[in-house]
């Protein structure tokens, strides 16, 4: 239990770091990266999780809530972890989740700290929040759920399915869907396919003090949640009803 | 048989939903990834080819109908599959190519969904069906055919070498050489060299309700499917005679 | 020595059907990569040698004067290949040596066919030539064959390199060596980095009915040839000396 | 001793050679890759990392003081080589710390070469340090070094994981991670992260004889030491404690 809040923590924490941090450096005014178009993000999101398995390796590298829920929705016996396997039971599942919160929540404020002074500037309150949380380009709940569903049930249906093929690639393999999903997938809302990505970094943006930061858009901030977890679930049990 | 259908399915629906999701971000109305340039979507389909092919593993991931005629061509006795040995016979080609059309028809509805709301905006028809199907820049059946036949030579005939080399990259090394195909030969055509991602997808077109949608210009869609088939056909015929 | 000619005739003509298709994509009128930028360049030139070295695994793929230069020069008794050693001798040089020229003239003309009608369209003579071979942005034998000659240093050092190291990323560890090197030693002259990769195009393009093609500037074909042999030279002598 | 000079001084000679070489090709006056976007830069950084890699594997590769103090502040007895443990003493941190210099000292000078012509264009000196250099978009030496410190504790402490992996990527681990960082956390001062990266080119810019060069910026050279440092023992310091 203490390696799953010590590795999960870390991992989830360069997760938003990094993927957070290539918004800003996207986004934000007066940055080298400013405006450099979306394979950039992509590319940043992708390698975002590709430090953060490495670095939560032995417990597994869920670094999301919608993988936790999709494990347990396959009927797994347990989270692997890379050194011993770790039992699927309540105390553990709700380890992962809050590991992956804290982590979230904790990568952006580094995040922030590291952008400092190009938040301190000025732009868009929506541009400011757009670093933190997801937000759709044509606002509806039912759609963008939908979207997030898709998303996130390639994840974690492919994820499921590492273990059929030889291929040892790890955590790139992780990284690299991570990058397709958002070229092909992040077009409508962002590609939150993660609710500790959208929520740890969304209440770091209510509780930061930023100038001219406006509001945290608590209207939307339901279905980059529920759309992850139902793909996820979705996948678990498509893969344990066919593929398994 | 019902694995190759399964697995094809899978693997094929995931190629075409990741495959046009990447276009139907670049071209559509207020996407995120809104005019992000041919290298954006050149890795959009190398990586809907990764995640397809890990998908589709146990049987060989063909997810493509020259690759099944390429192998057929090559005079194998069998289709390798990951788990077993699949006889190559009328049945199993069959089944094959009939899973690799169900499959890239179905991925194409559900990144339909995905994208719904940018659907429903205003764009030229040619743009709303250039996310299904592809289309030549300059229109001409005979040059057309050419350049699908070499691309798609290449595909095939560098999949069938793949077995040569001791480097593992499995999925990743079919992912990297769409990448390269995309970006060094899809210029006149838009790389079909994929007879299923075309046709799937353009039968999707032709039955949705998508507003404002325009015709499916049947007039060449025979074009990406004649093209591929020749040039699996030619990569197995030059591969088993000089090459195996 | 037949085994030479066949695999790295094949290999340099899918390194120059898609380099070259690449530079075509990007810079011809009315392709769909049109402007496509730098690291698209880049990346489709890293990704044809990717093919043609998969292409030519058994002969060592070479693919490069330069390379089979530099192995001359580490003083190795054999040019490695796939399974079973090629003595290094007077004939299997120039075996490497006209295969190489072979297969780069033959891809550049398969190129030319599946990217004819973009051939046709009215552009300048010099972008038409660009598609075939290198040219300077600052011309200036001295200094462009310097930069070649660095360029190349580079790409066959790291080659021979490669063999120290364990991870065995085989013909990926090589297109992505190209990716950097054009990416970062690009600018100036176009890294040519292979006399066969300039002057069989070159030749091609003198050769092949281009409307409105200009001449095929044989005042500078030169210096591709001297800069990289001189680099791989360079390489395999500092190798042998210093780092075997 | 002497394969650590050998090594580590072609290495780090690599990697600036390669990694200012695709700066100067996107910001120097009439390059091909002029204007060519952070990814660019990004994907240039990164696989200079990689063949530097290649190149000093054998002495560990730190290429980076940052490296070589963070594995000192991690506790280990040896820093580990290819072939033979390296021991952690005196003479050989001195021995790391003197080729990382001159390593990346003489790449620069080579890459200074490579683009001769280009350097001697007009230029605004801000642009031609911006080659050998780092400079920080919004200036303020506490700031600007927090996030040197945020960006080298996440490649140092990473590298430190890698061992807990099995997935044998090798350099293109490093490479990848170097992207990522660049591409997330590169945005406000533009990611030395390796005092020796920035410290051996600012000192050939101020050597070299380049026309309409301006200063070498010295106020500001000691963030590029000082953070990375701080970030590398940080990472080993944080490993050594919980991780290791």
């Amino acid at each position: 239990m203490g390696d799953i809040f010590l590795y999960e923590i870390m991992g989830t924490g360069l997760l938003t770091l990094l993927g957070c941090g290539v918004v800003a450096n996207v986004v934000l005014p007066k940055t080298k990266g400013n405006n450099g178009g979306w394979l950039l993000i992509n590319f940043g999101w992708g390698l975002a999780v590709f430090a953060g398995v490495y670095a939560a390796w032995k417990t597994g590298a869920h670094l999301n809530p919608a993988v936790t829920f999709g494990i347990l929705a396959s009927g797994a016996d347990f989270y692997d972890g890379a050194l011993e396997n770790i039992p699927v039971n309540f105390g553990n599942t709700i380890g992962y989740l809050a590991a992956e919160m804290i982590g979230a929540f904790l990568g952006a404020v580094i995040m922030w700290l590291a952008y400092k002074q190009h938040f301190d500037q000025d732009a868009e309150p929506a541009t400011k929040l757009a670093v933190f949380s997801t937000g759709p380009e044509i606002r509806n709940p039912l759609w963008n759920t939908l979207t997030e569903i898709v998303g996130t049930f390639v994840l974690v249906f492919v994820i499921l399915m590492f273990g059929h093929s030889p291929a040892g690639l790890g955590p790139l393999a992780v990284a690299l869907l991570v990058v397709g999903i958002g070229a092909s997938l992040g077009g409508p809302t962002g590609y939150a396919i993660n609710p500790a990505r959208d929520l740890g970094p969304r209440i770091a943006h209510a509780l930061l003090p930023i100038p001219g930061k406006g509001g945290s858009d608590w209207g939307y901030s339901w279905v980059p949640i529920v759309g992850p977890i139902l793909g996820g679930v979705l996948a678990g049990v498509l893969y344990m009803g066919a593929f398994a």
